[in-house]
């Protein structure tokens, strides 16, 4: 069913979740042309080029002008997830779904969907740690709040990446929630383009280099979406302090992952992520 | 907010889902009594004398007539779960929930939700997996089919008792789907109660016994609830046969899991099971 | 053999041990009364209601006047319980057996004893470990001194539980021995019962909120038994200083899980605990 | 140091070993062409449209006509190869180096050498261990014999993978090794491609067959490169009777990791092989 | 405390327990010579040349005729053990203490005392595992009847080598027990000392080479000591197989274990077996 | 073809490597006596008493007047320490073989090659880890570098000894490289002979203590072998400050674990280190 080595590449890219029309607060505008959609549109351009590119704006939250970080929260949005990832992958127009959002929401669920139609799904945190996976034996996380970092924890652990993780670095800016204003991460991202000081950069390199000297990091990766702007900062940052140490973010490597799958012409294994009912099935198995 | 040594204890019973009401194969009857409605009543009556207790129809399904298997399908299910449990937690008339179901849909979820209100949340497989541990250092499962067995081994490890399990043994009855009729469980459980020789039984029973010799098995869960009935007939026989090993099933364990909950006045950990925004948070966590 | 949901439920306390009746100092005095030999009765009278129950003394220390801290101390008095172990499940009197003391003397070759009866049998430091598996993935222990707080490191890992065991914090307050006097842990106790300041007590909840913020504890447990009476206070000052986390104490911990095994009607296993000769074996097991 | 983005991409592949010129036996003749130097060649051609490349026969064996199986071939061949591999990145004329060969010798000590230069290398065996880890749980190899697959559990543990290795599956088919003549693996291969029987590919299909039902094998990747035409017979195979299962090979999954890391601006951490002296350093760390 | 570079060494031998006068069984003689009271005194004669050594016939049995196998049995014979270790240390005698006996009972807690003294311990089980984990990453156990072999995968587990235990295989000969007369082991001896076949011997190969080809063991160790006796023939016959794979037994290892650790200077580690109280003291532990 | 129980035992040493004859530096002096050009002397000569020994100076070294510390220096030597392996191994002149430095380079292939013959292989720091197992349960390492501490935490891994490092404690003291002229650590050794202060065995003491404070270090080892001298000073302070913990040294623990293999007439197991081909195989075996 997959194309061979399709040329140009097809991707979709499905956002986490929309904002209700009258939120006040909206990281991700409605109205925003297809490149102003993507935050931090710079970072990945160049991964884009000769790529076939669509955004889907994902499904609107249902927790109003709160964003996502409780268990509850997650779960509620990756449910809402699932019928655009399979309407997508029935309608033939694409060659791989990236999945946006640091979290992952629904990602192992959307890989079952895609296996049936031979296309792969790639998300930001799996593609941030298979990555990681590869430039040393432990990462370590920078995160945006407390209930995040916990939830960031249990997809790592979800993946089978627990033994690679150094520790998650919580910097502690809660997100905008109900009556609760929240950090304004947009400020300090105007602060810093700006060529200002930024408290929130100064604490991601410092709980990145904690990381490195206390945990036993071997390379960085970035927990929440909302914080993907900062690679390009820390990675600079933390050399002029002298450490030679990969800092990853999640769109590129969910794009470059997605890119491998359809290469490679694999999806996910169809005996991990069997169909009900199985054409062929095992007595016994391990846990 | 948990009341002191509730006498008598209230608890609330979840169905994992029931059927949209034109489906011709129902193992939850709408028009059923409180106590038809619990399937195998006579194996957990004793346990809940002195009990008060309701039984909620869990959400209708959105997968028509098919029973739940697939990653897709759980996730759905759990999503549909959460609103019901939060409701329960609000109305304030109950002490513990017990999450019917045997792969456990929504159940962390649920435990993040009654723990604001201090209302403990069980579910049949974890409750299992908890007993199981108290009895020896592995258990195996004895499961119903491909999907469900792999759905299994994944809550298995999401709750951290991957070290617990000897192996997961799938006896292949498939579950109805669709046009799939599926195995007929019912059918054989009838054959069991009359007395008469049954292909699933023995299989259970075989598959339970090479999970004691070659796998390691020290106890034994059921994985899909539609084999709870099973408990009293696998005893016996594996005790038959010479082996002194105990055989769990999930409602007693779920029931007694609540129960142990309420009177300890514990549900689960805040800091597992992080508020949002935190009133305190960690700078530094493991996955 | 088991009585099926006894009611009332029997239980027998069978205390690590008793002071030679010349001992200076005792914790546990001679001629008590059922109620004042229980040891912080207060904590757990509401879950003996409706329990016939009786306490053993146990047997007789060998070492003098000195508490139980090493090796070859729990050895000594792990063995000196047997016997009584065996003649209470031999009695006939007893639907359940709860082994009072934090480290546990003797308590796997008691499960054994047990399940020859059909008589479960729990222990403080076990059950608290089962307790706080429910809560979070990792606990902590506060402890009393640093060879107490060593053999406890060992049940945790004999016992299966290393990697729920996010730390051991040590107090270090020596139990009395022979010609060194130790901590009064007594004085400490009257001080906090009297609403004074406690040193003992700011130092538990100095270890516990490093434990939560440097270790990564979900819940809290206390080793020695002679620190349970400082459950309440350590919760209160933990929930004053804003954390959300359960901190369990054995006696109840230990009582629950008996009530849930009698109710269950479950022992051990008994292909974990083989009797000798085996009635059914396995050729090959894993460590 | 990075080009970045280059356009085309500058590949070398370096072959493990050459034969010497008088062996009877040579699997890479010395006067092929380049695309006949590479074995396999129609497997990987569409992957390497619009990539410049070159191939480096690889240092001299020390083994005469033995192909390398055991450790001290292997350090013998990997200790050669890492002169080649410095003055690879010395010459300034790649963008990534792709090591040849299943076994991978001298891989980790040329990517600390890649590291320096910013030039990622990549290895047959260590990339389809990385995709395999995307697709599932658990991977078997499928391997040529004893020695070599000993050594293939040794690399897959010092790469971390041991515990997303299902089974190492041999089919001893010892090598060709002095007087000893071995298989002839070519004709087996000339026999497939003929479309007859052939007793390699029958057992190489039993055995990954066992590695899915015995192994919990969710997805394959072979072993010594010899075998690598397996890739698609197998996969038909396996598809043939039923199993979804991928199957992968080395050469593919190695071009691709080495496109993907030039393309993410990565190599290997400099904090995980640092240099000496390193400019910066840590105090303490873990094993 | 410890005398440096002994010479000659004086060794302590203790029994793990002797039977009653009145036994009508009793592998160890009481009238027998020094020797004789060594069972298969040949195969460690030349290790103890230059040696001056001592035999101290062990407690007596508290379990009249029976030997050791259930958990009740071995605590009962450690505790009666450790006065004996005391007194030998006490004594100034010895310059090291070996405990006979297959499954160690008191191991740890010798080590303990002996560690005050300057006096290393050494066990017959512990010793081969140590030895073991020097030649390959995995060994089995050949073990004599299901509860020894559940108990020697405790200690397997209890002193950190369940990592390196590829399985337990028993032969299941169950040791004499009251009225159960159980396997007479010293007749399969004899017969395998005339020359002729024994089940035993044959049972113990393949279950040896078992091990080795679906267990994946790499040296074999031998548990209950009254099988002591087999090592030379088992090594024999797994070499006429072809196998090339090392046998220990355990006097052998425990005296030479003795020796290296006399002439290195060390007992066990004063950090982790304490002192009560302890000089200094550690903060914070992990389990 | 080993020896039975030798008398005398003959031992080889092999140097890691020897400088070129023109380096300004030279740790080990090409002129040296055999006792001059043994480190240390003093410290293991009491374990050679009896033992009939030589010392070979080890290939000369490929990098110039740098010692070794990165991948690519200790693969080189590795590699170039096999032909002195071998040709001993055929010399049938030695018992057992002794390498000599810190890190052991070329270790397990070298035990590969003694294996064919029958001769036991030792090196410092496996042996050290072996004796450190027997100590407690946990070990820290004393080591001299950042890259060579990422070295040793590798053999750490690679020997299975992961669990049993408590960390890795770096004194950041670079070994001279080229025009760096680096730690003068001969200097520190004098004025500690001298009985004068000295930085580096300060910051020893110092982080000996903080791996037992706060790492859980239970025993000491020291990496690389130009610190061996610290380990009497290092043992000597720790128990000045009331720590009874061992402290290890490379040369006599691999001396003692050779005399141990010779009289237990073990080298490695033919299973883990097979043949090739190999007499007999395993078509399954676990990574």
């Amino acid at each position: 069913m997959t194309r061979v080595h399709p040329d140009p590449l097809r991707l979709l890219f499905i956002q986490a979740f929309s904002m209700p029309p009258d939120a006040d607060y909206s990281m991700r505008k409605p109205g925003a042309t297809r490149e102003e959609s993507m935050m931090n549109y710079g970072l990945i351009a160049p991964l884009l080029e000769g790529v076939e590119w669509e955004v889907h704006p994902g499904p609107v939250s249902h927790h109003g002008t709160s964003l996502v970080e409780t268990r509850e929260e997650f779960l509620a949005i990756a449910a809402a997830r699932l019928p655009v990832v399979r309407e997508a992958c029935e309608s033939g127009r694409y060659d791989a779904i990236v999945l946006l959002g640091g979290g992952d929401p629904g990602f192992l669920e959307s890989c079952e969907i895609g296996q049936r139609f031979g296309i792969p799904v790639t998300a930001c945190g799996n593609a941030q740690m298979h990555v990681a996976a590869m430039l040393g034996r432990r990462f370590s996380v920078i995160d945006v709040s407390e209930p995040h970092s916990v939830h960031y924890g249990n997809i790592i652990r979800s993946y089978g990446f627990a033994e690679n993780c150094a520790s998650l670095r919580n910097l502690e800016r809660p997100l905008p929630r109900g009556d609760h204003a929240g950090t304004s991460i947009a400020v300090e991202k105007s602060r810093v383009d700006a060529g200002k000081t930024s408290d929130l950069l100064l604490a991601a390199v410092n709980e990145a280099e904690a990381a490195i000297v206390e945990d036993g990091a071997e390379s960085l990766i970035i927990g929440c979406s909302a914080l993907y702007w900062l690679k390009p900062h820390l990675q600079q940052t933390l050399s002029d302090r002298g450490w030679d140490i990969p800092v990853l973010e999640g769109y590129s490597c969910a794009i470059e992952l997605g890119k491998l799958k359809v290469r490679l012409g694999v999806t996910v294994s169809g005996v991990a992520f069997p169909q009900a009912p199985a054409p062929r099935f095992r007595r016994v198995k391990k846990a």
